[in-house]
C-alpha cells in the first residue's frame, strides 16, 4: 500500500493537543496546563518519544504501517493477527524500551492491549445479545489511528475493601466504576480507576472491569473509551519522586521517567452511547480483564527484558568501577543476573512463538502459560537482582552527595578526589552510575515489579489453571504401575515396562 | 527413499549380543553373562526398550529413518542438520523418556552426541593437521547405524585431585585416559572413565577427553570407539539400588531403570588405527568436551521437562490420596511445581527453537545460553521440588512397610485398613505413589540431577560466559548519560533521552 | 543421695527383654525372635546404646540421677523442674546424638516427652474431672524408671483421609485410636500409630491423641501406657533401607541406625484401669497433642545441630578429599552450611535459656516461638544442604561399586587406583565418606528432616498463634504517626518523635 | 554512688553546641549554621533524642549511671565488662530504636563501639612498643563522658580501587586516611571517611583504620579523635531524601530519620598527641577493625530487631486495611516475617548471652559467630521481606498522591472517597501506612541494610573462619568409620558403635 497521507502527530502537534483544560492536580494544586509544569512534562516528554520515533526515518518502518487508505498509522494500532505481529510488536516494545531507559514511552504501549480486549469482548456480547460494540470498538480504533491519538488504560478500579465485592461495599457504592444512570444518548457513571499510567499526558481513556461480576454487580459491568478533559473527570497524579529544580545526574530515571500512575476519578461523567463498549453485561466483565492481561503479557514481558539489560550492566559496571569485578562472588552474582536476564528474555520470545488464536476475533495473543511463568519469575527475582546490584556498587548508593555539591565549585575537588574508583574511570561516571543503582533500586520500582501487570498471586492462580494435571498425574501413575482410568493420549499407546523380554 | 533393508535389530536380538565375554563386576562378583544377571538384566531390559520401540510400526516414524541404501536406522544416529531435525529429536527423547518414567533407555541417548562431537572435531583438526580422523568416524557412524549398535559414552574420568592437571597427578599417571604406547597399527591405552550410563548393556563405548588440555597433558588427547568386550577392559558396576528378590512396588524407578553409571577401567588397551578419532592433538581435546556438552544439552534438557512430569503428576495424586488437595499451601507447591516443569520445557523448547549452526559441520545444536540456563534452572530447582513433594505426601513414605508385608495374606489386611487413604482409593495405589515418592527422593536422583550433563558450577561458567556484558553496559551507560566509547549497534542511534521538546 | 540400688539395665539385660512373644513383622515375615533377626538386630543394638553409656563411668553423672529411694535412675525420665535441669537434658541428647551419628539411641528418647505430657494433662483433667489420671502417670513412671524400661511414644494416628475429623471417616472407624468399649476393669481399643520409632525394640508404647478432638470425637480422647506384647497388638516394620549381608561401608548409617518407624496396629487391646491417662474427656486431647510437642522440641532441636556437624564435616573432608576446597564456591557452601548448623545450634539452646514453666505442673519446657523457628529453619534448609554437599562430594555418590567390589581382590587394585582422590588421603577413606554421604541424602532422611516432630506447615501455624502483633503494630503506628487506641506499655510512653525543639 | 552532679546535657543545651562554625555541606551549599537548617535539623532533632530520653526521669536509670565520681554520665559510655552490663545496653538500644523508628539516635550509638576499639588495641600497642596510647584513651572516654558529647564513627575509608591496597593506589595516596608528617606536638593527616553517619550533628569524630595493613601502609595506621570543627574537616552531607517543605505524612522514616552519612574530608588536619591513640604502629590496624565489629555487633542486632517489629506490623496493618488479612497467602507471609523478627531477635540475644571477655580489657562483646550470623540472617533476608510487604500493601504504595493532595481541600474529599480501604479505618491511616511501606523500602533503607555493619561477604568470611571444621570432620569421620588421627575431645572417648552385644 502506498502511503498518501501522514495522520502520525509531530511531537510538538502532540503536546499541543494536551492543552486542553483537563483537570490535573500535582502534588497539592490545579495544574494550569500540563506542557509547562517543571514536573508533569516529565511525563509528556517521555509519553512524546512515541512520536520522536513514529517520525524518524529509521524506526518509521518498524513503528508504523500504511493501512488501507493509503495512511499511515501507528503498527501498535493495528489489529496483530500473526505470529509475524507479534514478533514485530516485540521489536517495537525492545525499541521504545531501550530508548527510555527501560519504560516504553506509554502513547498507546499499554491501552492498546485494552483495545484488543474490548475487540474480542464486544464480538461476544454481540453474539449473544446483538449489541453493536463491536462497531463502536472498530470506530474507536479508527478515530485513534488516524489522530494517533495517545490513550490510557484504566483497568484497575479503587476497590475499597479487597474481601467484598463491588456491590457490598460498605461506605460507599463507587469503588468499583458503575453505571449511576442509563440515558437515551448515553449512560452517567462514576467511580475511579488507580494507578492509570501516564493518564494525564494521553488524550484518552479506555475503561473496563478489572474482574469478573456476578448478577448483582451488574452496574460495575461498564467499558468505554474517553478524552480525559470530559467534564467530571480528575486526574490526581501520583506523588512525584523529584522536585523542580533536581538535576538529572542525581535522578536518571526517576528524573526522566516520571509514568505518574494517577488517580483519575469519574463523578457523575457523561458517556455517549457510540463511545460504549459493554453496559451491564456482567458474564462478561471478566473477559475483559482476561483479555486484557492475555494481550498486555506481550508488553509487559518484553520490557521487562529489555529493563533487565541495564540493571546487569548497572552491576557490571559498578564492578569494574569499584575494582572488584574479578572476585569469585561478584561473578557469581553477574551470573545469576545474566541467567535472570536472558531467562526472561527467553520466556518472552518462547510465549510469543507459541502464540494463541484467539477464537471469536483474529488476533492472536502470547502463550498464557509461558507468558504468566515469565512474569511471575520477572517479579519474584526482582528483589534478589536489586540486593546484588546494591551489594556489589556499595553503601555509596546510600550515602553519596547530591549533584549540587558535585557541581559546586567549593566541594567538587573534594568530591572528585575522594568519590574516584579505580584509576580511568571518571569519577562523574562513577557518580551517575552510583544514582543510577538508587533509582533502580528505589520503593516505586519495587512495588511497580510486583504489581503492574498483575501480582504475584495473580501469576500463580493463572499457571495452577492452566496447568495440565492429566498428564502430570498418567506419567506419575505409569511409572507407579497404577491402573488409569482416565487414559492420556500421550500415555495410553506405550508399551509395557519394565518389558518381558 | 524406499526401505529395501531392515538394519533394526529385534529387542532378543540386541540381548544377544551382549553375551560376548565382557568383563563386568556387580556388587562384589564377576558375572559371567549379564543377560541372566538379575540386577543387570534390568539395565538390559530397559535398554533394549530402544528396540522395542524402533520395532514398533506405531513410532517407527518418528524414531527411524530410511537410509541413503535404502536402510530403515535409527534417526538418533542420523546427523541433525535442521531446526526441524533437533525439532524430532526431541520428540524422540520425550517418547523414549515417557515410556521408561523419565529416563530415556539409553542405546544411543547419550552416545550420539559424542558422536556428532568427534564428528565437528575430527574436521577440525583433519583440517589443521591433514590427519583422517574424519573419515574414520563416518566410517564408526555407519558401523554403528548399520548393525543398530548400542553404544556408550565415556567422558568423564576419574581425576584424582581435582586441583591438579592430567600430567601433575601425584599417585600415578592414569587419573586421566592416556596414550602408553604408539604402535604401527594403533595405540596402547590406560585410565578410566567414571559415571558411564549403561556401559555394560552396550556393545561400544565411544572415549573422549573431559576437557582442555595443555602441550604436556598432550598423552591426554585421546578419542576412540572400541567394543566393550576389548581386551583389558573391566566394567565396575554401580552399587545396585535394589537385591535380587526385590519387588517392583517397593522400587518402581529404582528396580526399572538401574542405569549402571559403571566405572571402565583400560588396562593397556590396544586401538586399532581406524578406531581412533584424537591422538595427541592437544588444542583439540576442550573442543571435544565442549562439542559433546552442546549437542548433549538437547537430550538432556528433553528428557528432564518429561521426569518433571511426573514429579508434579505424584505430588498432585499424593494430595488427593490424602484428602489435602484443596488446602491453600498445597495449591501453592502444586503451582510451584507446575511452574518448574514448564518452564524447564519452554527453556529447552526455546534453545533448540533458537539453534547454533555449527561452523565446521553440517549439524545444528542447541542455543548453549538458553540451554545452559535451562540446565541449572532444572538443577537448582530440584531438591526444593522434591522437599514440596516429601512435604506433601507424608512422613509415610519413610515410614510404610514393604510390598512383601503388603501381598504377606498375614498382615496385608492391617496394611490395607490402616494405611487407607481418602475413600475410593485404594491402598494399593496410595501405597504405590508412596513407594514412587520414595524412588524420586532417593540419593541417586538428586546427585543425578546436579552433575548428570555439568554440574551447577559449569553452568554458571559457561553463561558468565556467554554473557552479552557490551550490550548490557550500554544499557545502563545510555540511562545514566555516561558516553560510551564503545558504541554498541542497539543503542548507537537511539534518539537522545530525555527529548529537547 | 546415697546409691544404694542399681535399677540401670545392662545391654545384655536389655536385650533379653525384647523375647517376649511380641508380634513383630519386618520384610513380609513374622520375625520369631527379635534378637536373632539380622535387621532389628540394628535397632536393638541402636537402642541398647542408651544402656552402654548409662552404665558407662565416664558418662554416669551426666545420664543418671540417684532417686529419693537411693535407686540409681534415668535421668531422662526424671521430671525436669529447672532451666538447669533443661540445660543438663541438652547435653544428655548431644551426648547420646554424637555417639550414634546424629541420631539419639531411642530407649527412652521420644517418649520421656509424651510422659511429662501426660504428666501434665493427667493434673488437668482431674481437677476439672475429679478423674485420678495422675497418679496411675506418676505410678507408670516410676515404673519405667525402676525397671529402667525403653518405651515408645505412639502419637500419630493413621489418620485415613486428612479432610475429615476421626468420627467423620468413612471406609472404617478406627483410623485414629479409640474406645471400642468400656469394661469394669478397663477398656478395649483399636485404631492404629504410624512411624512409631523403635517400637519393636523398646518394652513399651504410650499412646496419646495426635490433635483435638471435638465432643463427636470423645471415643478418640484415649491415653495409656502398655507394653508391646500384650495381646491385639501388632508391629509391622518399616521397609528396611539394608538387606542381609551388607556392609556397613556402604550404609554407614542406614547399617547402623534402622529407628524402624513401624506401623503399629491394635485390635481390640485390652487396657487395665490403672494404664489409663485419659478416657473421653475430649477437651483434653488437643493439650496432650500440644504438651508433648512443646516438651519433645528439646529433644528434637537438639540432636538436629549435632547431625548438622556431621553434615558439614561430611562436605568439608569431601572437598579436601577431592582436591577442591579452597575453590570460592567451595568455601561459600562450607560457610552457608556451618551457619545453618550453628544457627541450628543457638536457637535450640536460646529456646532452653527461656524456657517456659508449665502452669499446671512442676515441669518445664522450651520457649515454643524459639522452637518453632528453630525446628523450621532446620527443616526447609535441609535440602539446601543436601544440595551443597552433594554437589561438592560429585557424581560418584550415585555411582560408586559396592563395598564387596572393593573388597574382591580382583577388583580392588582397579577401584583403589581410579577412586583415588588427592595424594595422601586413602581410597577406602574416600569411598567411606562417599557412601556416607548418600545416605546423608536419602529420601528417608529428606522425609523424616521434614516430617518428624512435626511438619513445616504446623511449625507455621504455631509461630503465627505466638506472633506478638499488637506489639508489631504499635510500632509500625508509632512510626506512621497513627492514633493507636490499643496503646502498647513498650510505646505507650515514649516521647514524642520527632520532638519539638 | 550518690549522684553529685549532672554531667548530662539538656537537648537544648546539646544543639546549641552544634553551632561552631563546622565545615557542612548539604545540597550543593555551605551551611551557615546547621541548627537552622530545614534539612539537617532532622539529624539535629533526632540526635537530641538521646538527650531528651536521659533527661526523663522514666528512662534515667536505665540510660544512665551515676560514675566514681559522682557524676551523673551516659551509661553507653561506660565500659562494658559483664554479661549483664551488655544485656543492659541490648536494653537502652532498644529503648532508642522504639523511640525513633528503628533507627537508634546516633549521639553515642556507633562510636561508643568505637571508643572500646581502641580501649583494647591501645592497650596491646602500649604492652609491645611502651606508647601511651592507653592513656589518652581514657582521657578521651573522660572528656566524653563528663561533657556528655556526641560522638561520630570514622572507620570506612573511601578506598579508590578496592583491588589495591592503601600505598599502592594510583591516582593519589590519600584514598585512606594518612599520616602526612609528624611533628613535635602532633600529626597532621589527610584523607576521607565516607557514610559517617550523624558526623554534622556530633561534636566530635572518632578515626581508626578499616582494615588490617602492611607495612608499606604504615603511614595509613592511625587513630585519633578530634571535635568535627578543627580546621581542615569539611562535611559533605549526603543528598536528602526530603526537600524543604516536606510533609511528614509524604516521609514518616526519611523525614525524620535523616542519618546523613556524610563524607568527611580531611585537608591537612593537625591532630595534637595527647589525641592521637595509633600512629603508625600497622600490624595493629586491622585489630581496631576487627574490635570495632565485635563491639559494634551488639548495636546493629539490637536494633535490627527493633526495625522489624515495624516492619511485621506495617505488613499486618496493610493487610487489615485492605481486607485481605484472611487470605491464605497472606498469614503465610505474615508468619514468615514474624519468623524473621523473632530470629533476628533471638540471636542478637544469644550472642550477647554467650558473649566474649575480651582478653586485653576487662571488656565483653557478643559471641561473633552467632553475632555474624544474625547480621547476615538480617541482610541477607530484608530485600523478601520487603517484597512480601508491598505484594500485601499494593501497587498504592507507588502511585499515590502526595499529602499536599490529601490536605488540599479540593482534592481531599475525592481521596477520602477512593482510597478509602475496609469500612472502619480512616483513609488517612491508610494513606500514612502507605507512605510507611514506601519509605521501608526505599533504596536507602536497602543499601543502609546490606552495608551498614559489614557487607554480606564479610559476615560469611568471618564464619567461615570461625567455623569449628575439626567438631565437624571428626563428627563425619566417627560416622563414615574412618580412623582420626587428630582426635576431637567430643568424640575421643565415645563407645563404639554400632556396639559389639
Amino acid at each position: 500500500m502506498e502511503e498518501k497521507h501522514m495522520a502520525l502527530k509531530t511531537p510538538q502537534q502532540f503536546l499541543e493537543t494536551l492543552r486542553d483544560n483537563r483537570v490535573v492536580y500535582c502534588d497539592g494544586e490545579r495544574v494550569p496546563d500540563v506542557t509547562k509544569h517543571p514536573i508533569l512534562k516529565i511525563t509528556n516528554d517521555w509519553v512524546a518519544m512515541d512520536y520522536v520515533m513514529s517520525n524518524d526515518p529509521k524506526y518509521r518502518d518498524l513503528l508504523t504501517d500504511v493501512d488501507a487508505d493509503g495512511d499511515r498509522v501507528a503498527f501498535a494500532l493495528q489489529p496483530q493477527r500473526t505470529r509475524d505481529d507479534l514478533l514485530r510488536l516485540r521489536e517495537v516494545v525492545k525499541l521504545w524500551a531501550r530508548a527510555t531507559f527501560g519504560k516504553p514511552s506509554g502513547a498507546k504501549f499499554v491501552a492498546k492491549d485494552g483495545l484488543n480486549a474490548v475487540t474480542v469482548v464486544s464480538r461476544r456480547v454481540d453474539k449473544k445479545y446483538g449489541t453493536r460494540y463491536a462497531a463502536n470498538v472498530e470506530a474507536y480504533r479508527k478515530l485513534l489511528q488516524k489522530n494517533d491519538l495517545a490513550f490510557a488504560m484504566g483497568l484497575t478500579d479503587v476497590k475499597g475493601d479487597r474481601g467484598l465485592r463491588p456491590s457490598q461495599q460498605v461506605q460507599h457504592k463507587d469503588f468499583y466504576m458503575r453505571i449511576v444512570e442509563e440515558k437515551p444518548e448515553g449512560i452517567i457513571v462514576s467511580g475511579a480507576k488507580a494507578h492509570i499510567s501516564q493518564v494525564a499526558a494521553c488524550n484518552e481513556v479506555l475503561i473496563a472491569p478489572c474482574h469478573a461480576m456476578r448478577e448483582d454487580d451488574k452496574a460495575y459491568a461498564v467499558a468505554f473509551g474517553i478524552p480525559v478533559n470530559t467534564k467530571g473527570i480528575t486526574m490526581i497524579s501520583t506523588e512525584p519522586e523529584v522536585h523542580p529544580g533536581f538535576d538529572l545526574l542525581d535522578h536518571p530515571i526517576t528524573g526522566s521517567v516520571y509514568i505518574n500512575d494517577a488517580l483519575i476519578t469519574f463523578e457523575n461523567v457523561f458517556v455517549p452511547n457510540e463511545r460504549i463498549f459493554l453496559k451491564g453485561e456482567w458474564e462478561f466483565a471478566g473477559d475483559m480483564a482476561v483479555m486484557f492481561a492475555n494481550f498486555h503479557r506481550l508488553s509487559a514481558e518484553t520490557y521487562k527484558a529489555v529493563e533487565l539489560e541495564l540493571v546487569v550492566g548497572a552491576t557490571a559496571l559498578m564492578a569494574e568501577y569499584n575494582g572488584i569485578e574479578k572476585k569469585a562472588h561478584v561473578r557469581d552474582k553477574l551470573t545469576w543476573l545474566t541467567m535472570y536476564a536472558e531467562m526472561i528474555e527467553t520466556l518472552g520470545q518462547a510465549a510469543v512463538e507459541h502464540c494463541i488464536k484467539e477464537e471469536d476475533s483474529d488476533l492472536v495473543y502470547p502463550n498464557p502459560m509461558i507468558a504468566n511463568i515469565c512474569k511471575y519469575q520477572f517479579a519474584d527475582n526482582w528483589h534478589t537482582a536489586t540486593k546484588y546490584l546494591q551489594d556489589i556498587a556499595g553503601g555509596i548508593v546510600a550515602t553519596a552527595p547530591s549533584a549540587k555539591d558535585f557541581f559546586n565549585p567549593e566541594t567538587r575537588p573534594l568530591i572528585e578526589k575522594y568519590l574516584a574508583g579505580r584509576a580511568g574511570v571518571s569519577t562523574e561516571a562513577r557518580l551517575r552510575m552510583i544514582k543510577l543503582v538508587k533509582d533502580i533500586g528505589s520503593s516505586y520500582e519495587d512495588v511497580l515489579t510486583i504489581h503492574a501487570e498483575g501480582s504475584l498471586e495473580a501469576q500463580k492462580l493463572s499457571i495452577f489453571q492452566l496447568a495440565d494435571f492429566d498428564r502430570y498425574k498418567a506419567a506419575a501413575m505409569r511409572a507407579a504401575q497404577i491402573k488409569n482410568k482416565k487414559q492420556h493420549p500421550l500415555f495410553a499407546n506405550l508399551p509395557e515396562f519394565p518389558p518381558k523380554l
